[in-house]
């Protein structure tokens, strides 16, 4: 009774009212006009969310479900791809393209850091037989922004699939697939969806469609063409995850209530909130420079356990984030703020950050951080282009 | 107002409160110590539910998704497999098998009938280059229950694995895999599971755990050793599900409250009831023989319009049922009496089936059915060894 315990992990997230209500309604058939009719309105909100004309695909899995779905269905083994590997997502992408049996080109940025345009540019000017870049939007595991938007400006003048792992970035900052003429972006349902895990979405550009066409899908489950010619009909290939689905009609009505613009001047605005405090406790930003909007990570002074940081955290104050992965275990701290989360939320989540630094020993007398954190919220949500209001915000 | 509207489909179907209220519960992180306390209790519960010492896994898909990771876990490309085909699920093992590249020979039985283990017997000592058998317990299409226990007699004794779709069979009728000798048992969450499409079920043998050693799994997705490595530590190899794990927590309580029997007794009393109030309506039966415990499919008479009397029984009394499939297209109503439903929604049914058939015009002036219908019930219910209760409840 002492704390409420807030997720602030990036995913699963927590979860609005609304949407747990509609979690909750008894069933309704799947193949019948009622849930087609929510099919319909859920297919043309999503169209709003990933910004293109074409058909986004709900599928029944997890994002890493949706991921070997893109390279199963969009590439027959033999063929080569790049993948930017900037993290524990990157690999995800590179073991997927191994077990499907194309031939990766790695390109590598140090964790933390992100892959460049130039590496792209470059790694596909050597190698004109390369035929997809796989690619993550936000890297869950460092919380870095990958550039997309200008490796799409190089991937769309070649024959070149530019396929975008957005589970951490949908509904978190901004990703037009036609604008900026991404090939594939996926997504998972517990992040920037507010939605419990178990729902996929998919969307191609109608060259990646193409594509599929000519390629024999890998796995019997994940079929884009067949699925796509179900969703046009308001029905999927196979059961649908029906409660999600339901939820999902929820849940987007909340994200587009007032616009794409408000909710990415929202995820940017928390995300001003969070580095600007972390910085005022004297704490290293793990990703400096391209950083997601959905999750900050922070590295731990030398010297101090982040299990220990992460378990204070929870058990005294009920926050709970994450650690790193992998070679990161134990030195950086990822602070969601995905989902159904608020300024309240990321000030609890600063607090305890606080505390278990504090409390593990490394850290002390932090004085003015929760101020300074929302100093910079206000004056994000208050940003006026070219000053607080990234561009990105303002051009799409 | 008028009606309530009530699921009687062969999936998905009615959910009980507990499990909703369930569904609605904010998120947990599925990477945290109160989500193993779950998958760890779940696990215990499905060990009972399958009838087996080894792991079940959760998989985050359909039911079809579990098809495809026990084909595309377990054979290898260039393996021969015998699939009983007996209908539209028989057929995707066909499918699913041939995209797997494996050789498929196929033992066919008319769609209302279940293929013999007489078949099986002679297609094996035909070709003992055979490796696996492919079959439906349920056949979800035609209603038709495979002998797959008898069948199980033949491929124990060879080096041949019995995989076994459960999908319209597990929680509705025996199946315990290890004292049968089945191979593996799959099954998908919105059937006998009381819970929302979204999640699958699969459980091996211990010479099937040993034959996935040796196979290259077919698709990342689908990773059946790494799957069971996570599953042990109370994890998923990759996002679970949550609410539906939760949900299934829930759902197996109830499930399990007065052990197996009853559970089956009870889904054995409602066949009972839905085939008298049927056959007292002077229709027939279509899977007279070999019948599942969750679906009774009924053949309807020459000229009428299956889809109209199935919009009647929706639209005038509320109750939802299924058709035919492919070539049985309003030949045949499907009902489903499996999940959270019990003899008083069957009653609506059958009640339901009657006026759509006499407002059709393929009937009329039907009497006592309903009263027939739930003698049967009770007779079922109070039935002693040798009597109503079938052999297979006794022993199992």
């Amino acid at each position: 009774m002492l704390n409420k315990v807030r997720l602030l992990t990036p995913g699963p997230t927590p979860l609005p009212e609304r949407v747990r209500l509609t979690l909750a309604r008894d069933m309704i058939h799947h193949r019948k006009s009622e849930f087609k009719a929510v099919m319909g309105r859920v297919q043309e909100k999503l169209r709003v969310l990933f910004g293109t004309q074409g058909t986004v695909l709900p599928l029944s899995c997890s994002g890493t479900g949706a991921m070997t779905a893109a390279v199963y269905g969009l590439f027959n083994p033999g063929e080569k791809v790049l993948v930017a590997e900037a993290g524990k997502f990157g690999q995800r992408w590179r073991a997927i393209a191994a077990s499907r049996g194309l031939e990766v080109t790695n390109l590598n940025a140090p964790w933390g850091q992100a892959v460049s345009p130039e590496q792209v540019e470059a790694a596909l000017e050597a190698d004109p037989s390369i035929t997809g870049v796989l690619i993550q939007l936000s890297e869950t595991s460092t919380g870095v922004l990958h550039p997309v938007r200008e490796v799409a400006q190089i991937t769309r003048r070649r024959d070149v699939l530019l396929v975008v792992d957005g589970i951490s970035a949908v509904g978190l900052s901004p990703c037009p697939l036609d604008e900026w003429g991404l090939d594939c972006l996926l997504t998972g349902s517990q992040k920037g969806l507010m939605l419990p895990p178990g729902l996929a979405l998919l969307a191609l550009s109608e060259r990646a469609w193409k594509k599929a066409e000519s390629v024999t899908p890998g796995c019997f489950y994940f079929n884009l063409l067949k699925e796509r010619e179900h969703v046009l009909k308001g029905q999927t290939l196979f059961t649908s995850p029906v409660n999600l689905i339901l939820g999902l009609d929820e849940s987007l009505d909340m994200l587009l209530e007032n616009g794409l613009e408000a909710l990415y001047a929202k995820q940017w605005a928390l995300t001003m909130l969070t580095r600007a405090g972390v910085s005022a406790l004297g704490l290293d930003l793990f990703a400096p420079e391209h950083f997601a909007w959905g999750i900050t990570s922070v590295l731990l002074p030398e010297g101090v356990d982040g299990a220990e940081v992460l378990r204070l955290a929870l058990d005294k104050y009920g926050v709970c984030m994450a650690g790193g992965q992998d070679q990161l275990k134990g030195r950086i701290v990822r602070i969601g703020h995905m989902g159904w989360v608020d300024w309240s939320d990321v000030l609890a989540g600063l607090y305890a950050l606080e505390r278990g630094l504090t409390e593990a020993g490394g850290f002390s007398g932090a004085r003015d951080y929760l101020e300074q954190g929302m100093a910079a919220y206000r004056a994000a949500l208050a940003g006026k282009p070219g000053e607080a209001l990234p561009q990105v915000l303002v051009h799409s």
